[in-house]
């Protein structure tokens, strides 16, 4: 566990460069797609939409549905384009809400939305963004898109209240945490594989266990993300570490580092969320690093992509399995550089 | 121009009690309707949206739906009542967003949401409520209602957008003023009409007079809200008055305002609604009291109510017809009912 960056480690995880590679040609295609939207929207709104486009980063969720709707190499489905673009647009709208509710500064190394154009210019680009992802969504000749993304719009959006409410609320129990992952990131990450794997007409089944899958990788990629709030390094994630902390969610490294503080140090944690104490980040993550809280958050990441995997246990002869199954080995890789990297 | 009431003006104007009493069964159901959503919400949020339901007022773009939709007397049609529910929702969360760029306090007498569960659950509240809206609309046998309101509801929220980006500023023409109502108004009038008709199976030709009609409703509606807001009663609209010029926007009664005053004092007032000085409503309502401003502004929701009137004039003898005419009627005596009260 040293603190210096392991050389055996590449910047690059194998898996993700895999996996990405062969999505190129896929996530091109979204992009000019996307790009060639901004004439839908009116034009005083076109340069912030353009703005969120460019910020996005790493599409994860429509490299998820193209990989769920893989039928081999050759042309891009312009169905899975469409609905790629709107699981994108769906999550881009979330995170310009988002990062109100944060009061976050920076996303990606850029200016968020909410700084740049103002809070209130940010509540109306989300709905824009919001409702143009739906009106794709009608695009298809059933209402089965529209119908799945609003239902699962609705459920990010429920995730989304219930961690506002309970913001600085000190008696959340891993089961509330597990519930919020699952509606705020797990859902859309479910979707995401639904739609790509039922455009596809892969069989109902081979869609329920994409679904499967994807619901658990997002439930990994979720405490990844918060064990990187911690353990990251912020050149690379592009924003400040702790905010988790600061601004009072106790997301799972925090209930853990709860759980094996003895009860005097876990009362001043708890004031620290509660906002009654300043955060000590400082020594929070000393405390993290000796009661071995990393090791255990990593594990629970490891342990949903088990699950995630086992869903395609069955399907290993579908086109689509070998490569959701690499998205899994690029979250373990990546929660091995973090390790490597401490 | 008395400041005293007249008795010669009912309290609750004669056109208004004629097409509203007829409505009392289908708001009823939506009502019941309404309530019966409350299940699919996460628990969290149920009170939120309860709490904005009962709040939402008077139900006008429902009326537009059902009316628009007439087929004389008797069972409430469930497609009716789900189609308004929609048009009710969107508009409900924009009113929830709406209220969080105001800053508002007060709605019909009830504090906001904004203020209520604050300014962050109201973002997540209003997407909510945007997203349960379109699920409902998927519930259609084609994807033309999810088009027409998330095509309508990105247009909403494009003249919204504006708006907000052009408060405080002083350039705004009337065509400027003209499009914002436009999108952020009368979008959401003209579809319900729409949908009314064409989902009660009126010919195409009906269904685009129809939508003519709510368009021009819309817009005459805006610009008599726009005449409330400086020439109403608190007590009686639940808010306080002169809202719009101490937060910087360039309605209508300012626009014509500034027109006619001297150049000095339209430089005076141009500064108040830039916010580099303090508002002076006393001294704008007199002078609009002076330069006939209410009468100009009444004159243009009259004009607009002609054309919204004119639309229908090929279609007397469909049912919806007179019932869409009285409700231009009610416009009419509500801006009589203003006059008469000043």
């Amino acid at each position: 566990m040293s603190s210096v960056a392991s050389p055996a480690v590449s910047p690059k995880p194998h898996a993700f460069a895999r996996v990405f590679a062969l999505l190129t040609p896929h996530l091109a295609e979204l992009d000019r797609y996307l790009h060639g939207q901004l004439g839908s929207f009116e034009p005083e709104i076109r340069t912030m939409v353009d703005y969120c486009i460019d910020t996005s980063g790493k599409r994860i969720r429509p490299a998820l549905t193209f990989l769920s709707g893989w039928r081999g190499q050759g042309q891009v489905q312009a169905d899975l384009v469409r609905v790629a673009a709107v699981v994108e647009l769906v999550h881009l709208a979330t995170l310009v809400h988002d990062d109100i509710m944060d009061d976050a500064d920076v996303r990606r190394s850029r200016r968020t939305a909410a700084r740049e154009y103002g809070p209130t210019a940010a509540v109306l680009l989300g709905d824009a963004l919001f409702a143009h992802a739906l009106h794709l969504a009608t695009q298809f000749p059933t209402t089965e898109v529209c119908a799945a993304v609003s239902e699962s719009t609705r459920r990010v959006c429920a995730g989304e209240i219930v961690q506002t409410l309970r913001r600085r609320s000190t008696n959340i129990t891993r089961a509330d945490y597990q519930r919020i992952v699952d509606l705020k990131t797990a859902e859309l990450f479910r979707v995401s594989c639904h739609l790509g794997a039922r455009l596809a007409g892969f069989p109902a089944a081979f869609v329920d266990a994409a679904s499967h899958f994807g619901r658990h990788l997002g439930i990994a990629y979720q405490i990844y993300d918060d064990l990187v709030d911690f353990f990251g390094e912020e050149k690379r994630i592009g924003k400040t570490l702790g905010t988790d902390l600061a601004s009072g969610k106790l997301t799972l490294p925090l209930l853990v580092l709860l759980e094996r503080l003895p009860a005097a140090e876990a009362a001043a944690l708890t004031s620290e969320v509660s906002g009654e104490r300043p955060p000590q980040l400082a020594l929070r993550l000393q405390q993290m690093n000796e009661l071995g809280v990393f090791e255990a958050v990593a594990q629970a990441v490891n342990e949903e992509v088990d699950t995630a995997t086992s869903a395609l246990r069955a399907w290993s002869a579908e086109a689509p399995t070998p490569l959701l199954l690499g998205l899994g080995d690029v979250l373990r890789e990546q929660v091995q550089s973090l390790q490597a990297r401490r």
